[in-house]
């Protein structure tokens, strides 16, 4: 006997979690095809040389190798031939690189896979998760205005989801490169600093003051204040949007290109509707230092911050330079569903969901076996998801089952209801039963459900 | 450089193509949440000695071995710690003996993830390939009444998939080894014989006889006849099938139980309005031949035999004796999605799918920006699926984008239609174009749309 387990750092789900992870995953899609993103999905596993184009990217990206039987004995010192993704952005460049000539661009499409990564086993650090993304890609050019839809979409995701109020988290690279550029930080350091800037949370603003002024920054005390009063700039609502836009003291070109960008954006997203309330300015926020090139963004559950962002990006330069030729700039953001979800249920933000099931048609007389199918036939093209009872038990047996199941309702059909032509409904979330003539048991049933449906 | 390319092996799929898939996998999961069953995901690998139970499996299921970086050089003669899932059925037995005490049995689960297996590769055959899997697990007993649920939900399955007129061809375990026992074929013998009546399509009759006859086997001329007989009976209709079991000569009890469990189910399909065209006796089906111990089940293409069974499987004993000690009962089928989208798009049986992208708002004029950004909202609002044309092009262009991406509606408003309040459709697919004041226009697109699909 070999005891049952999975391996450390995967999230596995018990059926009613896993409804309401798919419910969420099901809400992403909507809306990421509502926004007119097209779906792709590639082989969990890359050829290795084609994933792992950077030397040493296989350390740190704690890449997982695939090997069938066959092969293990022969590999030697050579990488194995396969490995596991570990994003969904090298998928997604190789795809485009791939099939560039059989895509339209701009190429907007949404990916929603699990990706593997071998992390520390830890709590809350998932080795297997599921990551949700979009990017919208050009060929040799994109425009600026395609970085308007993303906050857009993000906005729609996380209503639709509905998980609380959140913040979508605004900045542009060229803003920050340009204001540092301003305080005469090269281009070589602006990374080390930003870094620094980034540890404000963590470090306090002491300690990272007096690590810009020491060797190796030896930043003046003015432009360290500068910095600071930079990095600390957070906007609440549209018009303050741009007046902390408009006060910004003035950087060199690149940083005007920024604010001009920054400030077309809003106006788009004023376009879109997307409330005021649900997007700011934040210029401390700084992402994939050495990828990021314009916008890029951040959003956090106003209530948890502490859960950090749940979705970022931004735009980048060039998704395929290791593959193609082509100049492929693009903007994209991703939402890592696996931890967030993880995340929402630690918080209790995400009850267990109620079955699929919505209808339980009950049996009490095995005579009534062939009744009891072809009733649950009706209901089921009637577009409900119905669970027959197979065996007759006690009615009393038959209603725990479904309570404790998330079902809501149980259809009832005794002698009583039988010689009436009805059957007794019994709504286990209302504690309520009814009546109705069977004919009308489907149409009664779909109207209840519909309800409630509205109601979320 | 590094050419892009996907490993032999897997179907990576253009986004249209990916549409239809996924469409079929939507399909196929709505029915499967219809009949009750509750959502699984594992995850993609397992514990290498959890997966590979049976010594010697590794090879038989040509096993995908997983190892982070780190372990590549520590794993000396030890087989990695991880292997990629080869089916969905060892993850379930996992699964359920591991969550034993959480679930509700009867369990119905389904579950419709990729798998993988080392195949030497060969066209139309996959390393990496969908299934979507139904099981009911029953905890020490499983009523026979559960078999009959799972032809009703391939007849489902199949019908809303809309691929055209297909069998589902039923057998049962007992029925043949209860016919063998008649005919005087030891229990251990049964399987070499059955695995020889299953090559009669490929071999012929006279070269099946002859293995039967020769040693090894040593049947009788008239024993030969009787099993040929048995093995060729079909029926057509539900009347023919009751008829042909009655027909049967009588067998040993376990004959006797196979056959009154087959009425039984006949019966049941019947109840349940399953059409007696699209199901049928078939005798010479076996199937899983170590595995099964009841019904088995079969399914096919009737204009496409070639493609073999497109959805298969059967009640077994016992799901998960190496991992618990209860014993767990079951019965389920298998659609291996990805194989079949394949042989049906090499059978010219599924199209490129339409664009997920209902409509393409479209933009003449750079001021009217802001005004398309509103109106794709609007429409998003009501349901629709919505491109929005970023940068002013010629009409021609963007209608030719429109039409090479398979989005059916384009919503043009230039200086006419701005002035009488009103936005143009272009119907691409009925090469139509009307007028509709804007304010109607979500309601408008949403009812064509509507229709369309009540058409489909």
């Amino acid at each position: 006997m070999i005891k049952p387990r999975t391996p450390p750092g995967v999230l596995e789900l018990l059926p009613r979690d896993q409804i309401a992870f798919q419910r969420m995953l099901d809400t992403i899609r909507a809306t990421f095809e509502r926004f007119g993103f097209l779906p792709v999905e590639t082989p969990v596993f890359e050829l290795s040389d084609v994933l792992l184009t950077k030397s040493g990217g296989e350390t740190e990206r704690q890449v997982y190798f695939v090997q069938s039987t066959g092969a293990l004995e022969k590999t030697g010192d050579a990488l194995p031939e396969l490995a596991l993704r570990f994003d969904l952005t090298v998928p997604l460049a190789r795809y485009v690189a791939e099939h560039e000539h059989d895509l339209a661009f701009p190429f907007r499409r949404y990916q929603m896979q699990r990706v593997y990564r071998g992390e520390r086993a830890q709590r809350g650090r998932f080795r297997e998760f599921y990551q949700c993304d979009i990017d919208v890609i050009g060929k040799d050019t994109l425009s600026p205005r395609y970085d308007a839809e993303i906050p857009a979409v993000i906005h729609a995701a996380f209503s639709a989801l509905n998980i609380g109020a959140f913040t979508i988290q605004l900045n542009h690279r060229k803003l920050l490169r340009g204001f540092f550029e301003g305080q005469g930080i090269a281009d070589d350091r602006q990374v080390a600093v930003l870094r620094e800037i980034d540890k404000l949370d963590k470090r306090g603003e002491d300690a990272v003051k007096a690590t810009l002024a020491g060797e190796g920054f030896g930043l003046g005390a003015d432009a360290i204040d500068r910095l600071m009063a930079f990095s600390r700039v957070r906007s609440q609502g549209h018009d303050d949007a741009l007046a902390k836009l408009d006060a910004l003291g003035a950087g060199t070109p690149l940083f005007e290109e920024g604010r001009e960008e920054l400030r077309a954006l809003l106006q788009r997203l004023r376009a879109m509707g997307v409330p005021e309330s649900d997007y700011a300015i934040n210029l401390s926020i700084a992402r994939g230092l050495d990828y990021y090139t314009g916008m890029v963004y951040e959003t956090q559950l106003d209530a948890h911050p502490q859960i950090g962002s749940i979705c970022s990006g931004g735009r980048y330069d060039n998704l395929a330079s290791h593959y193609s030729k082509s100049r492929l700039p693009g903007v994209g953001i991703s939402i890592g569903l696996t931890r967030l979800f993880w995340q929402l249920r630690e918080a209790g933000l995400v009850a267990t969901a109620d079955s699929s099931v919505d209808v339980l048609v009950s049996l009490l007389d095995d005579a009534e076996l062939d009744h009891a199918l072809a009733l649950s036939q009706r209901l089921r093209a009637a577009g409900l998801n119905v669970e027959t009872q197979q065996e007759p038990r006690k009615l009393a047996k038959q209603l725990q089952y479904a309570d404790r199941a998330g079902i809501r309702f149980v259809a009832i059909r005794g002698e009583d209801e039988a010689a009436k032509g009805v059957v007794a409904v019994r709504d286990l979330r209302r504690g309520e039963q009814f009546e109705v003539a069977e004919a009308e048991l489907p149409s009664a049933l779909r109207t209840e459900l519909e309800q409630a449906k509205l109601k979320l």
